[in-house]
């Protein structure tokens, strides 16, 4: 098998799921219990929120748990919104992001905020002079990805954050699901960043956690109210095993972060010298301000598809850009939004590397490739 | 260690453990993937739900997967006042639910929503009589929990349902955290229950997942928008694992419920017996209308505290009612509402019994109580 679908889902390091189940089969008391297993489970919960906000550079008290990047958004969307009611109801997040962001977005339409849609240019990336122009006194957040999950574009958060330097009262978010370990936190999480949302599955951690950094003294209203969980500001019961489990997958991965960058960088150099060798081929991703492991082409006439099967068959994972909208069948709306024709962006297919694949499969990959473009050949 | 706080959170069985971990490692695809490994992923899924809903009697397409309790309770609660804003800005939810109910009608008090908190007697149980008082013709949803988690009263779902029975229009929740694997599922999931939570953690579960009932047709806001899982009514990658360990853990719960509610009786009854012999005890708990496992006292002129720590020093874990309240020193709710006193109610203390507990920890417990007894008699 080569998976090549790492920023679908990762698989989870086995360190971070022999933590997982240490932690879920001997430490299994609720943080909340005042008794001697409610203080364990407590102590742990504490070291794993320290380690994070460690190894991202933040205070502890910033790192807020959540079942997952999209649980993140929605809430940072919905919550700052409601938050920020009474000082204006107009946010503006990037064509681009992820539908945990967009939907959101789109969601309060229906409960009379307004939203506008940053444009991108053709590579991509938001333009920052644009998303100026959409500014108003009555803005109260900006929402934009560190990384596309679609084409990997690294989008300008520092030039934003500059642009945002004189507006305190805007709240700026930034949906950090597929940077974290995989470009440097600094980049992206920067000094004017008040909120940024993070997935445990996208760097080998596991299903169903995440969370939020929230600058210290931000407010936000809870998504989830009840028992106070969270410094009140996220209710449930904490999961443990998963929130220790991803703590040290993030340990992991940010260790070999640089590894990671290094090995990516040289597999998608080499698999965007053999695609673009062919005709036919459209590239979507470069590699200057792009992610290093995520690589976004089409061939042209053929759907993804049928490539991504094609690719299947012979034991290849590869994805119709992401995850969430392959099953719907919809091409890329990041493409689309980069003004490119619907009939060429149903062709992207998203090949996402991870420091687990190597050069042999990335010639296999190649070679596979050539066999699956002659085979194509007669319906394009 | 005789742990009788099950009510709080369970030991996971060692079988969902191992579910759980057989699918982390080994189908770590994510369900949305076009390729095979998500069509695996998505295979586990499906078979998950049909096993849940089987094991509760309804359909399979009326299971969805939640991150737990909490958010299942604010999804409910907040997405039907949503859903039904345009009929009505009225709901109704007794005066005992857990705080992810209470708390989330309240934040609907500040969307401009009316709440009224239905109450109950003296006893613990929801005045249906009272409750009927309060229906209105914009009331859009009523909100009774099965099992309160305080004192383990089992509320009158049957007859709330029947009052029910000819006003279609008023959406019916049950928050049945406590009571799935604990009393019979007719009881409380009756034709008229619209919607239902549960909680993977409370049947020995993983934390972190749980699920919701939704009758088929009924339509709901999703508090999580994005990818369009779960039918587009609740969004994020899938909790794979979790969700096949939460099947796994609650096809064995239910397997052993008839032995779990013989056994517990039991072993409530001894408790009860042992613990009124006292003078100075107030008993919250009976065991008519009551769930088998939930025993709630206190000890006259001790906080309920001071209890939790006395049977710590023995390795007995019991609980100061809910674990939510009780790091927030909070006198348990539902005994206010009954219209116990404020000092009375800060002397409670509730011990939660599972089958991983036998007849000789209770008999250690009631040998320590007595000592615990003698011990707190200078301070009374």
């Amino acid at each position: 098998m080569i998976y090549l679908d790492n920023a679908a889902t990762t698989r989870p390091y086995p360190e971070a799921l022999a933590t997982y189940t240490e932690v879920a089969s001997k430490i299994w008391g609720n943080p909340s219990s005042l008794h001697q297993l409610g203080s364990q489970a407590s102590r742990i919960l504490q070291a794993s929120r320290k380690q994070i906000a460690d190894l991202i550079g933040v205070l502890p008290q910033e790192i807020f748990f959540t079942s997952g990047g999209t649980e993140g958004d929605n809430w940072v969307i919905k919550g700052v919104a409601f938050e920020k009611e009474q000082f204006g109801k107009h946010i503006i997040v990037s064509d681009i992001e992820h539908p945990a962001v967009k939907e959101s977005a789109l969601w309060l339409k229906t409960q009379g905020y307004e939203v506008d849609f940053a444009p991108v240019d053709q590579q991509g990336f938001v333009d920052v002079e644009k998303l100026a122009t959409l500014l108003r006194p009555d803005t109260i957040l900006v929402s934009v990805m560190a990384v596309n999950n679609e084409i990997g574009s690294i989008q300008p958060i520092q030039t934003i954050s500059d642009l945002l330097k004189d507006k305190p009262t805007i709240s700026f978010h930034v949906d950090a699901v597929q940077a974290l370990a995989k470009i440097p936190t600094a980049t992206y999480l920067t000094d004017r960043v008040d909120f940024a949302t993070f997935s445990s599955h996208k760097f080998h951690g596991l299903r169903g956690v995440g969370f939020a950094y929230i600058k210290n003294g931000k407010k936000i209203t809870p998504l989830l109210t009840g028992g106070g969980q969270e410094t009140d500001k996220r209710s449930t019961t904490e999961n443990l095993a998963g929130i220790a489990a991803t703590a040290k997958a993030l340990r992991l991965a940010m260790e070999r972060q640089e590894e990671f960058t290094h090995k990516t960088s040289q597999m998608k150099q080499v698999l965007l010298q053999g695609l673009s060798a062919y005709e036919d081929i459209r590239i979507f991703s470069g590699q200057d301000q792009f992610a290093p492991h995520i690589l976004t082409f089409g061939l042209k006439g053929v759907r993804g598809e049928v490539l991504v099967h094609a690719f299947e068959e012979y034991g290849i994972y590869v994805s119709t850009t992401s995850a969430c909208s392959s099953k719907a069948g919809k091409p890329a709306g990041t493409l689309l939004s980069m003004g490119i024709q619907s009939q060429l962006a149903t062709t992207a297919v998203r090949m996402s590397l991870d420091l687990e694949n190597d050069m042999s499969q990335i010639e296999q990959v190649l070679t596979t490739f050539k066999i699956i473009y002659e085979q194509t050949k007669k319906v394009r």
